[in-house]
């Protein structure tokens, strides 16, 4: 028997053999799609397929003699257990950013060697490192090859889900609305073209959902805008011929989804093209005609979709009022069960919460997949109960819950942490940390334009003093009815403190400070907040949140005594609102959890 | 007469002129020397002397029918004004590391035109980003030419001071001890040859001072350090026999200032070299041989030198504290000179504050140009007084004094803002804001490794609660006995949070929130704070800030009521601390004052 052989080390055996038919001294294998996204179909699990490693983001180089997996802090456990017996080493990094393994090909590339990279799944930006990487050993880029159609047999096929149109009311802005202010972005910017590779942006400008990624409302496609034409890449089948006239109507037209690199390179070479090399490929790139002068800046629509209109945000809070709703309801009986002394754990968790979002109008499917962790499960930030590994809520201790929703008028993300029985003095003073970080941010000023990640420490500095550290970021933007973490704004130590994550008003981010114990427990707070005005004058603009999630927070794990007097007013306020907008959409015991839970400290 | 036509408009016609010989389509001068300096050698001032722009940092870029010079916020207003009639157009950045004339020169470069850039002030990285800037337009740079030699008639030579040792016991740590450790580091790296370019890391490298930059205690050179060898490029005649005698026992050899080009073009070509790709210019690294492996980090020096050694922080106690002492009698005789009705000025102030440093033992000479601002001059953050331009201190309002020491045992930077006769209520509550802001730093506490960057906002923020900012970054590294200001931590919004911004222990480190009221009056607190440890546990090590800086702080301008307990006590112990150590240094009327100054709130 050969079972504690992975599957891995065959797999690397295999890439070896299809590099050395192509005369390759290296290969690449990023996390990545077409559309660079976060969530990558199946067809794109290449690096997890070869693996072994399921984490959502590792960068594998392979060359004749070495195999390396570079993974950051959140996944170093999960991938030294999961590359074991690979063949393949553990690259530790700090952050998901990290460009280690830049150093890493700076310094042990073969001399003059070939890099191999499917250059349909490199961003732009990153082929640029890795070439400026590569030059210091002499050793080339090369693009132009898929080594896994070699040795992935049955690699699946591309998502072909249909595409269905996001209507009014929730849809406030029209898409012809939404042309014409990328048209006008792009004359402003002086570019007759437009490329957009990225889900969230296409399904924004298009008015046009799908489900060809789990949990995020988007499809496959590329578009291209000229200054009076507008070109729509998907597969044939996913539009009906209904909606098809629709986007006719709005000057869209469709073409097949491979299309796309052949569009661009028949485009005209006197003119300008605008395009973000951080969300194109360089695949795509190098179909563009050499003379097309290319204006990069980051996508018109990214900008624009962050910013919700008046009208969205008012969809928002409707969706938050629901969402707020169908939480009283899971979390009174989530205490009915304990209380009854039903046998519960975390997968029932997942199964009542979804249920209860699922009872809401407007309720589509869950933004991302829940996360329930009691004790010392609580505290893996991204830990996820399966069927083979979850624990059992019994006894005492804190559980974690991450969840949230996509509603057709808003996405929701919330994290709340409860108590299970009986709380620890040092349960209650982690709780009392993190919930003064997530305060303290809540209650922030600052000028417009001030870039996300200088906020980060306002909510780091009441559990930095205690001597406590949490190794994710503070806040990520969300969609509206699209993906739960969208930019260009985020909160976090890690980001560049670029021009794009200047705060806007009508941005929406999260705000979950965190403490985790290893082996012990782990507590998170989250609300969703807006950016709202805050007044102007001599210094100019001033931003201010607004916090948009409505859900108790669970006081019985307070020390009062820890909060200052700003704190504790910022947390009866906020109860009272609670009570106030969610009452109306409760009745009998979720109501009357809701009035105890909402109760003034 | 045509006295409203300022010289820039020749010199730029001239330069043009230059231009067009070489065929030339653009013509970069950034502000830069060989050494890429803050404070630069008469010599290199060529954008300053073609432009007549005085501010520190600008760059100018000329073509056939434009000419822009790039400026930051600080320098708007004086940019406008020394630009007028010069046909150069102002075009206006927010900070001072803005790439925003990439962006110009990629939308406006002519079309396959050659850009020229002097190669030998041209930082590397500064290079690859024009580079890439250019390639837009498929334009290209070249380097190799240096046009003002073309049209500078009377350029000034580079300074020739004489160079002189840095000696024990204030030099704590040996010349050979610091070449051990750079070459451990050399060695960590895989480098065989390690070439400096910055003025600081050879002034510290070599325990060696001199005067070519004034403020800066440093000598224009280059350093190239092998596994064995080490040789120091300077000017003949500015190391005198006994020196080199000296730097020769310790493996130093001496060589030409003008011969670093040729020793990196005779390296052998089968090794590796260190070179920090920010530190060193263009112009240079093509002098390496192509063969040579090149390993681009930040300068190991640069890292070391800014962890300051238990033996150094001992001496900076002791310099804080004479400094303390002087600016305690500087005080002192200001109050008394102003309740006399004597009739002071700005200038007065400058050389009354040098002349109590001069008296002290260990001082060398200011550390920057002493900024003493009162009323709407105090509102221009880097206002400087001068013989032409300066203000009585007469009436009432706020005085702010920024001004620091060269001491042989450590560098200071101090700022107070005190009370000129009836201070208002207004402006002791922008005086409290800024104290808050400034105690708010001095109490973090934080993750050692944090990103300096991302510790800004703490202070920012009881001033953005006020619907206030501040246009300059909060805290800059400070040397010992060197550049008041060094990296590579810097607390600004506009750093980039780069791996070598980590905060670690020995780190000194300004903190100078300010608050400007344009025309009206300014109010900035600095002092300098060391990073400490403060513990460590689960979460890894922890460091705080030791306030080195020893100077009471107006509590005439101090509103208690907006203080909270924390920062009252901060406040309180801070004076009490003061008094302690300063007392012993100071007599008569100056300890009178001290003891006053230094009263509980």
């Amino acid at each position: 028997m050969n079972a504690s052989v992975p599957p891995a080390a065959g797999r690397i055996a295999a890439l070896r053999h299809a590099m050395a038919a192509q005369g390759l001294a290296a290969c690449l294998v990023p996390s990545a799609d077409p559309h660079l996204s976060e969530y990558l179909p199946a067809r794109w699990q290449g690096r997890r397929w070869l693996t072994g490693f399921k984490g959502s983001v590792g960068t594998l180089v392979v060359t004749a003699d070495f195999a390396g997996l570079w993974v950051d802090g959140r996944y170093w456990a999960q991938a030294e257990q999961e590359l074991a017996g690979s063949g393949i080493e553990l690259m530790r990094t700090t952050s998901s950013g990290s460009t280690a393994h830049l150093d890493w090909l700076a310094a042990h590339m073969p001399a003059g060697g070939v890099l191999g990279v499917d250059g349909a799944v490199l961003g732009l930006a990153a082929g640029r490192a890795l070439e400026a990487a590569l030059a210091a050993r002499s050793a080339v880029l090369r693009t132009d090859l898929d080594l896994l159609e070699a040795v992935w047999t049955d690699r699946p096929l591309p998502p072909a889900d249909p595409i269905y149109e996001h209507l009014p009311p929730a849809a406030v802005v029209s898409r012809a609305d939404k042309l014409a202010l990328l048209r006008a972005e792009m004359a402003a910017a002086g570019a007759d073209w437009h490329f957009v590779a990225t889900l969230d942006d296409l399904a924004w400008l298009f008015n046009l959902r799908g489900g060809d990624v789990r949990y995020n409302p988007v499809f496959l496609g590329y578009a291209l805008i000229g200054r009076d034409e507008a070109t729509l890449f998907v597969a044939d089948g996913k539009i009906d011929a209904a909606l098809a006239a629709r986007l006719a109507a709005d000057g869209v037209r469709l073409a097949p989804y491979t299309a796309a690199a052949a569009a661009l390179a028949g485009l005209p070479p006197d003119g300008a093209i605008l395009l973000d090399p951080r969300r194109v490929t360089l695949g795509l790139v190098q179909a563009i005609p050499a003379a097309l002068r290319r204006i990069e800046a980051i996508n018109p629509s990214t900008l624009a979709k962050s910013r919700k209109t008046a009208g969205e945000v008012a969809h928002i809070r409707t969706a938050m009022e629901q969402d707020g709703a169908a939480l009283c309801e899971f979390f009174c009986w989530l205490e009915t069960a304990l209380a009854r002394g039903e046998s519960l754990t975390e997968l029932t968790i997942d199964a009542e919460i979804t249920a209860a979002r699922a009872r809401r109008p407007g309720f589509v499917s869950p933004s991302f997949a829940t996360i329930a962790g009691f004790n010392a499960n609580g505290a893996l930030p991204h830990y996820r109960a399966t069927e083979a590994s979850h624990a059992a809520i019994e006894g005492d201790g804190l559980l974690l819950v991450d969840s949230g929703g996509q509603y057709l008028g808003g996405t929701t993300d919330i994290t709340r942490t409860v108590a299970v029985g009986a709380v620890s003095e040092a349960q209650r003073e982690d709780f009392t940390r993190v919930l003064k970080g997530m305060i303290q941010l809540t209650l922030a000023r600052f000028p417009r334009g001030t870039r996300s990640p200088q906020l980060d420490a306002l909510a780091r500095a009441p559990i930095w003093a205690a001597g406590i550290d949490y190794g994710h970021g503070t806040g990520h933007g969300v969609g509206y009815f699209l993906n739960v973490h969208e930019g260009p704004q985020v909160i976090s130590p890690h980001a560049a403190a670029e021009p794009q994550t200047a705060m806007e008003p009508g941005m929406v981010t999260s705000n979950e400070p965190g403490i985790y114990r290893p082996g012990r427990w782990g507590v998170r707070i989250e609300n969703l907040l807006l950016n709202v005005p805050a007044g102007s004058g001599e210094f100019g603009e001033f931003l201010g949140f607004e916090t948009l999630t409505l859900c108790p927070i669970d006081t019985r794990c307070v020390v009062a005594g820890l909060l200052d007097a700003r704190e504790r007013e910022w947390l009866d306020g906020y109860h009272a609102e609670v009570r106030r907008r969610l009452s109306p959409l409760l009745a009998g015991e979720a109501l009357a959890w809701l009035q105890r839970a909402t109760e003034p400290l």
